[in-house]
């Protein structure tokens, strides 16, 4: 059933109907697919009954290959061939508290890669990089190609948003997927994420595979199988790949939402971030300074504050003011310990959702989100606390999400009289 | 992940995804996904992505009632009440120079049940009742439900168009399945054909599940879950419901077409029908009159002609003229056996195809369909025949056609040394 690149072309029902019986589809008919479905040729509904096909029978790693290339064909591709240093950049699955970008852009840039990130805004539980960046004011998201490779080349590190013309196919392949149950298939979910990266034009890119209540991948198995797609995905299209997946059962430091986040990190900077945040930071920073061939300690820059003035660069160069006070919510409340004990459990999802329903985060993309809303993590699993003591600080520009926020929260904390063991946040690396 | 009938109104996307990932679906959610799919609040793209679920996944006794229910209900149901008979009718599921319709509707209604026969048009390699009968002058498929109703009454026998006041959620569905590969699921063929024939009113149905190269279903198996899905679903409704299985791997009779099938169907008619149309044709009407509860011999009905006065008065109750000579095709060429032997194979799909290449059938259903055209089948699996003897006439109005036709043919029709064993036509009796 696999046709000739020599054929006439196909029709996409056959192409549905060959993926659906477990026929590999071959290269020219999936270029072609892609192609005739970002113009409109091939229809909404064909287009999600293929994605449903791919969810029961997956792409071979050569389908999967095709089907990546042409989402980037759709597309321009960035040149970052003037940058004078080697290109590097991290892409994460997404969490809750996971401000890792902020923080690792200007760290690995202080040790001299150059860092182009392109990050997306939040949805659901988990934020976004840009919306926590967009709460420090002056700072914009939306620059030219000019400004990035410019910034790049001068600073060492940019964040913004990914141009439309980055992969347009999977901005439409993407929307369509959310309301057609097709978002979970392993190689959709991998040529989503590739072909944007690829697009981008780095030379290497470290994927931070997160698994655990709070992600996308619930599962090590899912996660692994994911990382393994994407990894062998980047080599193969001449990307430098490698991923660590990473815990996410427990929100990652203690700030989740978007001014707070951005503090976080501030604080981490400065040398002062905690521990799980600084883990995975400082693993995320060697992978990416090992593919770019470059020997730095990358801990000694967080020390000695590099990383914090990178950071200022950074947001200085997007028109940032990184002395101008973050915007806080003027509404708090505590959540307490009921007993004494051992705090065991503290949800990703849970706090996440709470977070979200706090404003933080947005339910549709076109939703705007509260600046200094969000979650503050007063202790974390494997913290001895007493009963009465703070455990939670919740913050909301309306106290009437107070309510929403502790719903979500219901059953997400657990104190308990045994001292849980906590498992490390970095579980595997995978390249 | 059974939603309770009284939860809110479902998400389209939640319903996708519990039946993705192997959940049952209740039957308010499925009553509501129908509905608002017809509606239009459910999109396209939405419906064809759970199509193909279904295709992977299927659908339980239940979900398949609540299924046709649910289409069903997005129409009318005619009232038979009034019709003094008991009314009975019969389903195909298409094959090739499949007339039976034909002649079964008069014969049962002469034998004194009411055959209340809505039918379709042909598509493809399949030929259409209402294209064969639209080739007798003056006959008119379209009546209106109080003409259906007063000729069902009078006459005791009408095949007419199904009306879009039945179930049109079917109408809309079946489109969307055709353009998006998922046609091929046992359940919603089921549902569409079940869901016509309950809301048409029947007392009683009989379905011929057609087997072999020329059916849609190509093996024993899966024609045996289909009838039995069908026979289950019918009963279960109130529709007293049996099935035969029968062989479609050679055309039924010699001709297939349009007017050709007609011609047939009267020579049937006359009590001079071929072998194994004639076989068919009665073991359905026999499951007709059981079902009916009236003791008569169809054969005898056939042989002194009561069948053919009764197929005379059906078709001029619906304005034919049963006199005026049908219309032919004005060029024919033959179709000759190369070697002396036995006639071992002549694959109905081959015939069907060349038949529809030749102008029979239809590509599109906007498409036209030639009154004359078709084929004409001299010689039947297990005759023995000459070299140079003619094998099949292929009729047309236009004889550029020739060519694809005898393209089509070709592998098609085999002459060999073996005398082969001709199986029965009627396979199985499932009910």
């Amino acid at each position: 059933m696999t046709r000739g690149a020599d054929s006439n072309p196909p029709a996409a029902v056959d192409l549905i109907r060959a993926k659906r019986d477990g026929h590999e589809l071959s290269a020219s008919d999936i270029g072609w697919l892609i192609d005739a479905y970002t113009q409109g040729v091939v229809a909404d509904e064909q287009m999600s009954a293929m994605a449903m096909a791919i969810v029961f029978r997956g792409l071979g790693p050569a389908e999967l290959r095709a089907w990546t290339d042409a989402m980037i064909g759709t597309g321009q591709r960035l040149d970052l061939s003037s940058v004078p240093a080697p290109t590097v950049d991290k892409h994460s699955t997404g969490g809750v508290g996971d401000k890792v970008s902020l923080i690792l852009a200007p760290l690995v840039a202080s040790c001299g890669a150059a860092v182009p990130q392109l990050s997306g805004r939040g949805l659901g539980h988990t934020g976004g990089t840009l919306d926590k960046l967009e709460t420090v004011p002056g700072w914009r998201a939306g620059i030219s190609g000019q400004e990035f490779v410019h910034l790049l080349s001068t600073v060492g590190c940019v964040i913004s948003a990914a141009g439309a013309d980055l992969a347009p196919a999977d901005r439409k392949l993407y929307a369509l997927r959310d309301v057609t149950g097709t978002v979970e298939s392993i190689p959709l979910i991998a040529s989503s994420i590739m072909s944007k990266k690829i697009a981008e034009g780095t030379q290497s890119l470290v994927l931070d595979v997160k698994v655990g209540s709070g992600a996308f991948m619930r599962d090590i198995e899912n996660a692994r199988e994911l990382a393994q797609t994407m990894v062998r995905l980047g080599t193969e299209s001449g990307v430098r790949t490698t991923a660590l997946l990473t815990s996410m059962d427990v929100p990652l430091g203690r700030a989740v939402g978007n001014a707070v986040e951005v503090a976080e990190s501030i604080e981490t900077l400065r040398g002062a971030g905690p521990a799980d945040l600084v883990e995975v930071t400082l693993a995320l920073a060697r992978e990416m300074l090992a593919l770019a061939g470059i020997t730095a300690d990358p801990q000694a820059a967080l020390s000695d504050g590099r990383a914090l003035a990178k950071y200022r660069e950074m947001i200085a160069g997007q028109g940032g003011d990184p002395d101008a006070p973050l915007p806080t919510a003027p509404h708090s409340q505590l959540v307490t310990a009921e007993s004494a004990g051992w705090l065991r459990r503290l949800d990703a999802m849970a706090v996440g959702t709470a977070a979200w329903r706090l404003g933080a985060g947005r339910a549709r993309k076109e939703d705007p989100v509260s600046a200094g809303a969000g979650v503050i993590c007063l202790a974390k699993p494997g913290d001895e606390v007493r009963a009465g003591q703070s455990l939670l600080e919740l913050r909301a520009d309306d106290p009437d999400k107070f309510a929403g926020a502790l719903d979500a929260l219901a059953g997400g904390i657990e104190v308990g009289p045994e001292r849980p063991v906590v498992a490390p946040v970095v579980i595997e690396r995978i390249g």
